[in-house]
């Protein structure tokens, strides 16, 4: 309305923050579950522990993941 | 209309977030059923535990997805 | 509202810094992981050992990761 200001560059940094935090998200939950699946059909008795490791290593990278967009969203509600 | 301002910038950032949001869900979730197809392939009698582990994984990643495309909704609608 | 200021470039690094953050970890975390889950398929006997110096590795990566995000925060409510 009145020109550029600083809230507007929060926008900008909630949308860049938004987009490479689900960028990470997905290519590293992706990896560990792509490997899980191939690791779970060589050798199906091992999938308790190997679904065990991947939810343990994906929550790690859900947590870091949540947390930046719960900074996305602050910078929205600025 | 009034020249650059804030609202601008948040529609920017909301096409970064909307885009980036569906490139890593689209890379990780392929990854995953990429293996899994190829999982379930080599070894067919995996194929619960195969398409277990891969939605736990893919609805893992959806999650945050979709957390980003509603961050990119509420930058249209700022 | 006043115009662009230095406030408004400190909210698009808390954007770029909690998005790059997440990019790293998932990436770090999710090839840890994925290997992690390959080597349980071979060998479960192996599987504490392994989970084991998953953990001690992601937790590194996950503290360097939440360090970017506390930083992005301290950004946001600068």
């Amino acid at each position: 309305m009145e020109g550029l200001g600083n809230e507007g560059l929060g926008y900008l940094g909630a949308g860049i923050a938004a987009g490479l935090a689900v960028l990470g998200a997905g290519l590293g939950i992706g990896n560990i579950a792509g490997s899980a699946a191939e690791g779970t059909a060589r050798n199906p008795e091992a999938t308790a522990d190997i679904r065990t490791t991947m939810i343990i290593a994906a929550a790690l990278i859900e947590g870091v993941a949540l947390f930046g967009e719960v900074i996305a969203v602050l910078l929205v509600l600025k």
